[in-house]
């Protein structure tokens, strides 16, 4: 970790490291125990057993079993995955994840606005589920904003819509997916509670090694695979397992949510503690996303009539390193869709950072980091002549 | 390597451990380099440079350039996304790994049958091929037999069933898909030479991490994704870039391939000798598939009226791991269809094994695990009442 110990990282919604101890649950699996779990002598079935029980453990701390898990290459194919369940018209927010929006194009669909707050109001989500509608899409929480969204609500008007279906002889099946990519470790995320039907899980977000995620699904009456061989993953998504990759998910999964209290804790006292100060130092500064129900990880915030690509340039000369919009519009160098989904001035579009925290920073380091933003963002203002 | 050092693994094919160095060039990104490849402050864009490079040392390795590479989580996805570029009639031979063979039936296809020493005879693959027929696949080495496929005749016979296309109007395309993850390292395999149009690699056989390939194309007219979302890989394949496993795979075959030559006549001379004994120890024992097209790392042998099954479990205890068919089918306990396509008689399919060496095992130990298979299949013999 020697980089984000000697550099003010600031932008772990787009990446996290491994953590230590994940790595090295991972490593035995890389070298002594590499066999192919379908093989049959017994070192073989043993970690046929090892990777078994790494989707148990996993598996439990969303409140489900490993046999409802499917193992992936991350959350986009999670995703993908999901969709693919279904054919028909699917609902979904208009500030979803890109993984969310360009599979969602590929079909009848509808994209339903955000409150400027970010929020998603589970009236509007049920107002646009036709009869035909086979799919509803919303992420937990919001890779740009941070903002929570009300997904056992709109789960709760999923159903009612699921009774009136039934009640008039409509046989059309009504799935709700949920990535929880964002928000994982975080958030409490329990299947049966939030009353979902797919959820889309992210290691590469909780300090687990990329390209490894999953999709949970209650017994599917048509399971249809994407990727078909050998059979593996039930049917679903066949290919030699990632055994070193589930279990890096696993125990990055169980770290997140064993110290989920204390950490969400830290991280909205350090959040709030930059928050203060930047909107102390910048009289324009706006927070944007509803305030409340905000992961402790985010800190989305725009000002006003700066271009947000220099500043991310200014900081990371002092090794502080943030991100406008996700990593994924980012480098195509298009205004966030999420920020103009919200309504954004445009003004403050090209001004927003997000800034988002995680494990390896402290106090010490994140007052180091505020100073230095207000210091590229008024030396940016004072190249403007604005202040 | 404790576990392949004390004992005597001779399953390569089902899987290979992480060579040493090859996850020492991967631990660098799963913390120090862990950002997001599309993050847009330097330390990401240096990890985009070293992605990209990593998959440029790769694509040398075969004879082609980084641009032409979609990376995948292992082969069984690069197969789907390769048949996923056509959607008309295929070609494929009926001794294909499940993960062609299921791919192909979910659409129109011809399995032509493999001559009894399971080489594919071009003649019969051309014959096979219809007016509408789009996509041809052929794995470059049988992964049961080792039997290596005469893949640049194939290629010639397609290329001259496109001229005669052209000729006659017909504009439908015909691709050429060669899965290649059994024999790379062993076989030269540059793909203009070989003259293919589609080729599948895996990492998690030549000591790379597992769920981890590639798809290699030439500009494809209609490119098709299996996998939408943020657009990378050419917008193919996307979701966050593995890039420890994509400089692992690098690091591998980088390896394997610059000790091809070394390398393959130390195996074939294990091979050969371990062949000898157990010829020269059982009459009636029968080395199946062409034993002059074959990989230098499999030997494929039945033995008359025993179960192998039972072979695996009696060595299995003295630490030596063989197999029986590849580890897909075999943990269905059905018979193979590689040894029921080459038109093996019954009495031989249950009593077949597939052994498979690599770099870990020398000479010493070769001689030790052929001693304790001459037992094993002697005292199976014996208590069979049938020696």
């Amino acid at each position: 970790m020697t980089t984000t110990q000697n550099n003010l990282y600031l932008d772990y919604a787009a990446a996290t490291p491994i953590a230590e101890h994940v790595l090295e649950a991972m490593v035995p699996f890389f070298s002594d125990k590499f066999f192919n779990p379908s093989s049959p002598y017994a070192p073989a079935l043993a970690v046929r057993r090892e990777y078994e029980a790494a989707k148990a453990t996993l598996a439990q701390t969303f409140g489900a079993k490993a046999d409802e898990l499917v193992m992936t290459a991350g959350a986009t194919e999670s995703i993908n995955l999901a969709f693919h369940q279904t054919r028909g018209h699917v609902v979904t927010s208009a500030i979803e994840h890109p993984a969310v929006l360009e599979v969602a194009k590929q079909r009848e669909h509808t994209l339903v606005a955000s409150m400027p707050n970010g929020r998603m109001d589970p009236v509007e989500i049920a107002q646009a589920i036709m009869p035909e509608t086979e799919l509803v899409s919303i992420s937990l929480a919001n890779s740009e904003l941070g903002v929570i969204q009300p997904i056992r609500k709109i789960a709760e008007v999923i159903e009612e819509i699921r009774t009136e279906r039934k009640k008039h002889g409509n046989a059309t099946p009504l799935l709700f997916h949920c990535d929880a990519s964002q928000g994982f470790g975080q958030v409490n995320v329990h299947v049966a509670r939030l009353g979902i039907d797919l959820l889309t899980l992210n290691a590469g977000k909780i300090y687990g090694p990329k390209q490894v995620g999953l999709l949970w699904t209650k017994r599917l009456s048509d399971p249809r695979a994407t990727i078909v061989g050998g059979g593996q993953e039930r049917g679903l998504r066949s290919g030699t397992e990632n055994v070193a990759g589930v279990v890096g998910f696993s125990a990055a999964a169980t770290w997140v949510t064993g110290h989920q209290n204390e950490e969400t804790r830290r991280l909205s006292m350090l959040r709030d503690r930059m928050q203060t100060k930047l909107l102390d130092a910048f009289e324009s500064a706006l927070v944007l996303g509803d305030k409340k129900h905000r992961l402790a990880s985010h800190l989305s915030i725009a000002f006003s009539g700066i271009d947000a690509e220099r500043i991310i340039f200014l900081l990371e000369e002092h090794g502080v390193y943030v991100a406008t919009g996700s990593a994924c519009s980012a480098n195509k160098h298009t205004a966030s869709h999420v920020l103009l989904g919200i309504g954004l001035d445009e003004q403050y579009i090209s001004g927003s950072l997000r800034i988002s925290l995680g494990y390896y920073i402290d106090e010490v380091q994140l007052d180091r980091a505020t100073s230095l933003v207000i210091d590229a963002i008024s030396s940016e203002y004072e190249r403007l002549g604005k202040m």
